[in-house]
């Protein structure tokens, strides 16, 4: 807080919960360290949001996290004063794991209250404590301990009388069902029909508007039958025109867009462009001529770094690599490929985590092999086992 | 035009085709006689847009016809010096009946080209003669004649040498076809199946980037498989909790808002509320006092003229007879209804058009029935057998 | 009402005042008779909107008002039942003349209650009857009585226990004092200083920020001093300037736009394009063929349909006789003129109401001053003394 | 570039001016040093936009000088190859001082062309050489030369051919003149001028419209010599009335959202809210308790990081300490103020830079003099003469 622009409601909120009322009391603007600790020694919790933003450890670890889940990886940090609770029951949109850092905290998980509570797509209100009935789990968590709340489990936890307690609640899997990919799909899996399938193109009866619609529901009329039955095989025909793979891209478009950048160890730094020692000396430029051979061994920075969509006519390649650590601050990252460069780096995504050598990349000659590498590791995307060192 | 406020581009258009070349000649601002009739004698065609806003039988005839159709049915008249042709080869997205009304005109009609052109969704660019073949269809219409193209057939007309042409061409069945219902239906489809399928709600594989998406079609992996079966399962699944009605229900709604109002006969005028002869006269309202009786015989003005859309948890009444002469100038009509009312509105519907007793109507008392009357009769919506006369 | 599309809240005001308290009562949608003289006969008050838009009469009236005031006229009518008061003491933004109809109406005015209430620029609340005072005027007016309340008065109306009132109140005067001009002028006098005088492009002084402002004004500062003395020098030098004349051709930009159209009489439209018996008959256009002479007398068909305003580099011409009798319902109307056309075109504005021979106006040649009138004539914007008559 | 997000476009031009072209070469993206420095060494000059966010000593420099002259300050840094020219010939909308850092620059400087030249509003376009004449000013300048061109004088710098170039060139008073004042002026002058004053609020003449505008500017009547001095006099009359103080502390609003925000050495943190050592350890919060007293010693941090502004009725104090270093990235900060709190405020501000005691602020208690002191302090505005520590 000292150092960073931490702004209340944006980074951080103070909250209570008591007596059955959850309450929220920030302030506005930039939260100093002696208005903070104001709250806390008040009884207020903190949550900090978006520790990544703050924390290179939190941003390492959900950055791996995201690569393992296929899904964007989020988190808060929550301090609450001994004997308090912040927050009240309430059931999340997102799959939560709670890692204990200090202190402890009693926590209580209940079931969803019915199916169409069972894995949500929506985060619920606060519930009272006779909504919930009895916990399934009821537990105390101690520094080292980690909790798994699936989505759509009511959950509350609050502080034993004696100690505080410090965790951090990892989240994933927001808007990440077969649905959402669905509603992606449904409506490019329609235009397709219309366009390619002439039954789609037929005019509606002409006396459909009698016997359908709620007016006519009650209706018994073969006509109506039929009608549906005529509707419900074209959505079945939509099944085998639906282009899934282009659905996907979409999904793992905006994936690429909310994914944390990679977090790169200096050791890590000395084998990409970063470890070109290329600066101004002297009045002069120093140590900018590097270049690979037949022979150097690549490969990606990380899995999942890089995603290959088509968009019309041509080929975009999207990357994480210059994502902020604080969530869609930056506009979606890519540039266009030329079409004989997507065999080679198809075949780089494939190849991850081995080392291939830069001849060994499906491309038409060697100053094509070579200049798609060299294209990828300037714009940061490569690994070389070596690091490549100025002539 | 001397009448009527006829602007160039928006009621009138002034085109030619010759040498290929089809061009218009609009100048700005509004259509006086004079420089109208000047370019009609150098030659071009006049194309007077949306008849029905000037002419009462136009009117009165596209209104009969909507009805039939249940979908907006427009006009053009078009106005063709002898020896000259107006327009290109070309096909449009409705389906068109050509009424000649004066003069004599050469049509020649063309298959679609290929099979996307069947039944068309979007109108076609002007085409060249080269590009169309041989027609199927070639005839000469006089004064009587019929012409009707399907959506997608390419068709051009011009004049013989010592003749001129003027006729009119009535469209109907725009962005209507089985498509195009799907396109509301799907999304509310899917919706309702995330709401009450929790298999739509289960998370998406957690490797599914891997192997699907663009980059990956080419792989050879059983995971593929099984994520595109599970896809096509799920599609099926749509069917069975498709809300057909509401879909139906979105459709028609957009249907009454394109209506053209019904145009009433005076004797009709006389047995509806405008019918009543309420006026002022001599420093006071006279003859207001008009009322129905349980044994009255109604029925509804039209067919077709209202519609019952459930709306969230209220029940809206749609209607045309407010509508405009000139498409979409007003606002989509429509009143809520009490619940209790539905019941007997739809039996209105479905009587039609028999005329039934006020009493007749399944409301819960006279009193329920005389107010559903009175306030249909009062909106417009009802003709009486008899005129109501004053008390 | 029965023919015309009347709008409650749009056309019609329903409205009462009783026991100091105003309200409206406007049903949603169409007014149809027998609802609208429903709410009459339980003592309301009626306000028909813009009667202009359904009355010749009153048309023809505001349009020749409207050229005296060189300001936009409009009405309400007002249809009050015995016994009834339908409005609360107000003032207005605007010069009222109360013309009465029928019946009788007892008024009451009143003095502003203060200095900046005179010649208000905006419309009062309702007052309490409390907060006026004693009336400076009362009198019952009687048909073809008529009386003036200038802009800020506040006024009252009430009827006999015995009598209704119908009168129609005609406004002027909106928005058209000097301020508002000032509004058009300061902006572009202050751009014109700024690019013509350096004094107005000088640097501020380095040091202002401590001494001006409201934190620094009970300062005794001869800089303070100094600072202000400059400004009011700057602005003084504005008024020498300003480009009045451009600031006006704004103003009646707007008014032109603002007016009603011109009413034309049967014998009028005989001397204008209208009267040209240009049209289709027998498949063939007939008597299109008139022509102008150099003899041919002509004059402006009114004062003030039309006036020249310079845009930029261009010259154009804005005239009101393609206005709606609904206010603003078309946008402004305009044509480009050529720059020597403009002279022409002032001798028109400035002859007016004398008609001239076309070969008078100051063009180059006989061929101009044919084309100059022939092109107004056709824009329907010049009467001949003499009808054209065809070939 | 290697370690913070350079971005081409944003943050980095790469430009050239050869054969009387200028071309600008940035690529999409982030900027990567090899990318960069190969640019450089195909002849191409590079402008690092905003150097005061990535470099502490030019943000510190700008912040001090924005204080002197009252206006921000801006700066870019140039570095030239040798025997190269980055830019045409231009003049620039802002007083600018270049810095020579390493290098050095052959600069030519040429007199404004013309009147309207001097001072100007905005930037020039490019000039061709043929175009500006002959230099007033010729000159090579080393490390640590300084070269200032006025507003509007038209420049040029190439390199030396054996030697590279780099400078700094520091901006400021961009739209800073008496003009730009007067924008904020002049509509609030005539606002209070129209509540106040019955002369503005009288309505224009019947006939204005008949004689002046521009088709009637060649009239020679007295009405417009009348209706022109009774505008000028109005104008005149605004000067009396015109809220200058309000109008000054819009622009210091601007100012205070467009300065940076204030650089603290180690030292002057530790006498400020920043240096309050309050801390998160050992499961507890630690050393938060400070207090003032009545004679602890304060002022403010810096000269001009706050202002009082007016906003209707309420008080709002404007400050600079939460700005960015990167132009306008926050909103304006501002929170509003007691108004007992104003004389204290003014008397911190007119103080500055001797220190006060907490008890000779004008309030009404010693508890409001202490209050007031703490809510500056710990919004970062306040230095004590004393590091405060904790009890």
């Amino acid at each position: 807080m000292t150092a960073n622009d931490v702004q209340f409601g944006v980074n951080l909120d103070v909250t209570t919960y008591s007596n059955g009322k959850r309450e929220t009391h920030n302030p506005p603007g930039r939260a100093l360290p002696l208005v903070v600790w104001d709250y806390y020694k008040n009884g207020c919790s903190l949550r900090l949001l978006n520790p990544q933003a703050f924390s290179i450890t939190v941003w390492n670890f959900l950055s791996v996290l995201q690569e393992h889940f296929g899904s964007m990886c989020g988190a808060n940090t929550y301090l609450t004063p001994a004997g308090t609770q912040g927050f009240a029951p309430h059931y999340d949109d997102i799959e939560a794991f709670v890692i204990q850092l200090e202190g402890k905290k009693h926590w209580r998980v209940y079931n969803p209250r019915k199916n169409t509570d069972v894995l949500p797509q929506f985060s619920s209100d606060n519930f009272s404590q006779e909504a919930i009935g009895e916990p399934i789990l009821e537990a105390i968590v101690e520094p080292g301990d980690v909790l798994y709340f699936p989505r759509g489990f009511i959950h509350q936890g609050d502080c034993l009388p004696d100690t505080h307690s410090l965790h951090i609640t990892v989240s994933s899997y927001q808007k990440n069902c077969w649905g959402d990919l669905l509603v992606k799909l449904l409506p490019a899996a329609l235009q397709v029909a219309i366009e390619e399938d002439v039954e789609f193109r037929q005019g509606l009866p002409l006396d459909y508007l009698d016997y359908m619609g709620m007016q006519n529901s009650d209706m018994d009329d073969s006509r109506r039958i039929s009608f549906i039955q005529k509707i419900q095989s074209l959505i079945k025909k939509l099944a085998e025109c639906a282009p899934i793979d282009i659905a996907v891209d979409q999904k793992a478009k905006e994936f690429l867009h909310d994914c944390l950048p990679p977090m790169l160890t200096k050791a890590e730094r000395a084998h990409t462009v970063h470890g070109i020692p290329a600066r101004w000396e002297n009045g002069a430029v120093q140590d900018t001529d590097v270049q690979m051979e037949r022979g150097t061994l690549i490969r990606l920075l990380r899995h999942g770094i890089i995603r290959i969509c088509n968009e019309g006519e041509s080929c975009l390649l999207y990357y994480t690599t210059d994502n902020s650590r604080v969530y869609h601050k930056e506009e979606p990252k890519y540039f266009e490929i030329d079409l004989e460069h997507v065999d080679g780096i198809e075949f780089l995504i494939h190849s991850y985590p081995k080392y291939v050598s830069v001849d060994s990349l499906p491309c038409e000659s060697l100053d094509e092999q070579l200049a798609l590498a060299m294209f990828l590791f300037e714009k940061g995307l490569l690994l070389t086992m070596e690091p490549l060192t100025p002539a």
